[in-house]
């Protein structure tokens, strides 16, 4: 990965994919000072602004930088040995007695320094990187106490000075309960509200607070305390919800303006409302459907309908979604959730951003900033149809070419 | 990529997988003259070895390169457009209307002269390469003609003198029915037992005949037929069967002898004890059953509990499987098949190998033709526990180094 510094570059003849809809002609393309400064179709193109520009070639497809909203990158340890024992016949309750599952993630993370975990994560963050991701969200989560989410969100950030990528951070400390409070959820509630939000605030190390809203994790009353002690300290919020059941979660997570609904296979039409209403994107995460092979699919067609943003992600974690390439999502999404290859695509660019409150992102227009990907293909479809490393040929990342295969 | 002069190679503390299990200690690997030299735990390794060697790092997981043994990955055009047409609601019919489905493809290898073909296919195999292939089978069966089909295969040919892989040729002229034999099969079928095979035999075109048994494709007693044929010309055989209906191809096809028989979704008992019998290797393909979202489910336990090798592989092909990418089907065949990964990792080696009549390949073992691959793994399972792109340190081909990241 070399990154060279910003200058003039110029592609002639792409098709570009804008991040929401592909355009029927080719076009030209110039990005200076790290914003798209044209689009330009090839036959009102000027061949004098050809002029000091770098000759960045011509053809392929052209779509903004991925944008992967749902990701648990940063954890101690792996779950391997754990796949392998559930495929080796030995059951959930022996996997648990071994101390598997998430604790056992919770337990190597919090052994692990920040140091260790940022060696850990960044070679999945590279293998994202080189799929074409832009933006990646990392979620804390596998602390679950004060000292050790703050140390997840720490090295999130570590990565995004490490490498040409943005990273947003989301403080999840509702996502299980510590062995510590096995017994007074309700305790630990009061923990994530009074003191971690606060620490995480004050420190400038999240940019939303995020809950699992789930029998097996938190309730709605639970999850709405965490949402106003979020709101107490002006940071955003987002849900995961109805992953299993339904319970309303997403419902509330837009009642509090929440930026996403994620998960949402149980989402029934009083969600998807409350969703249209506030704005609320719902995060499609079939990596997750996959690896747990689920049936209950989300409601697509009535988020479709209703008008709702859908985002994809590859909600990269080591248990459920042990799925470190986003583009693999695309091709995941139509497969398995019916999306389109242009909704899959819009998911992991435009609607990906708005999951993040970042608008401004995962689009390709003039005066954007010039996060984009140039890809092999004739087709953005391609990208979902096929699954096929190396059709990166260009990554760039506020205006610099970061990736050039 | 860059092929490096063979020289003698060492690795220390490597977890080796031979092609059919871990072993419990680091190894110390030497490889010299193409072959694996020496395999020795490392408190036996003496350093004195070392001397000459070219250092190639410590830890890691080592093992065969990756043998796809069952790709279409030679064709002319592609079908993204179809797949998007599909999820936007179009019909099959429809779809069948404009040309769409294994005939578009037909044409458009026709119209594709081998130098069109061959630069399309490229990128598909590079692909693999980076993905730790060492050994990919490619079909023939888009030509359905003598001419466009010694071209396909012609062109694999090729590939493989481009680059460092060794590909395996099949003729799979009995694929699909050509339009000008629309109503005359069995005339067909004449075609392909009495001018491709000795056709393809003549020019040493085809290291094996394969056949697609099924409704709607070709029946059992043409399926015969054109494995006398093969058998009248020196060639192995393997097929195409069980995979949408259970009409017998795969136990007529281990009457024959054959290497494999491939897909098998609806495979018998009376199918697997033939196959037992004749040491016929059971191909499994995760590929096409998620791509085409079945839920008949290959008899993996009556496979395991006979004792049939199980081989895994891409199927990559731009209708049913346009998934060019081995250690995704290792994810595959484990989350949607339950193979434990072990048997997912054997699957694209030692018994990979042995759908191809090539059992010297897929081992580590000293004296083992000096194809692996060195992976930034801690166990062998995280092969098929994590998709991740980027994970492979060294892919050695013919006991030269051929990719180092
Ligand atoms: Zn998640
Ligand atoms: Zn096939």
């Amino acid at each position: 990965m070399t990154q060279t510094s910003p200058q003039r570059l110029l592609w002639r003849d792409v098709t570009v994919f804008d991040g929401l809809d592909s355009g029927a002609e080719p076009m030209a393309v110039i990005v200076e000072d790290g914003v798209i400064a044209s689009l330009t179709p090839m036959r009102d193109f000027d061949e004098r602004r050809a002029d000091g520009c770098r000759d960045m070639g011509r053809g392929g497809v052209m779509t903004p930088g991925l944008v992967d909203c749902h990701t648990h990158i940063v954890f101690g340890g792996g779950r391997a040995d754990e796949f392998e024992a559930r495929l080796e016949g030995v059951s959930y309750e022996e996997i648990a007695r071994r101390g598997g599952g998430i604790l056992s993630t919770v337990n190597a993370t919090r052994e692990a320094d920040e140091a260790t975990l940022f060696a850990a994560a960044l070679p999945r963050l590279d293998a994202m990187i080189a799929d074409g991701a832009t933006t990646v969200e990392i979620k804390s989560g596998y602390g679950l106490s004060v000292a050790d989410e703050l140390k997840m969100l720490r090295v999130a950030r570590r990565l995004g000075e490490a490498r040409p990528v943005r990273i947003v951070t989301t403080l999840l400390g509702a996502h299980a309960l510590p062995p510590e409070y096995r017994d007074d959820s309700d305790a630990y509630v009061d923990l994530v509200c009074e003191e971690m939000i606060p620490a995480a605030a004050a420190e400038g190390l999240a940019d939303a607070v995020d809950v699992f809203c789930e029998k097996i994790a938190f309730s709605v009353a639970q999850c709405e305390r965490i949402f106003r002690a979020a709101e107490a300290h002006g940071l955003p919020i987002k849900a995961h919800a109805e992953q299993l059941s339904n319970l309303g979660g997403s419902a509330l997570a837009a009642r509090h303006g929440a930026l996403s609904a994620d998960h949402i296979e149980y989402l029934d039409q009083a969600g998807i409302d409350a969703m249209r209403e506030a704005g609320t994107v719902a995060v499609i995460l079939p990596g997750a459907f996959h690896t747990l092979r689920e049936t209950q699919q989300p409601p697509i067609e009535a988020l479709r309908r209703a008008g709702v943003p859908m985002a994809v992600a590859t909600d990269a974690n080591p248990g459920s979604s042990p799925l470190f390439m986003p583009s693999l999502m695309l091709n995941l999404a139509c497969t398995l959730f019916r999306l389109t290859p242009r909704e899959a695509l819009a998911g992991m660019t435009a609607h990906g951003a708005a999951a993040l409150g970042l608008g401004e992102l995962g689009r390709l227009r003039e005066g954007a900033p010039a996060d984009l990907c140039v890809w092999n293909l004739d087709s953005p479809a391609e990208l979902a149809y096929a699954v096929q490393p190396g059709r990166l040929r260009h990554r760039v990342f506020q205006g610099a070419v970061s990736h050039a295969h």
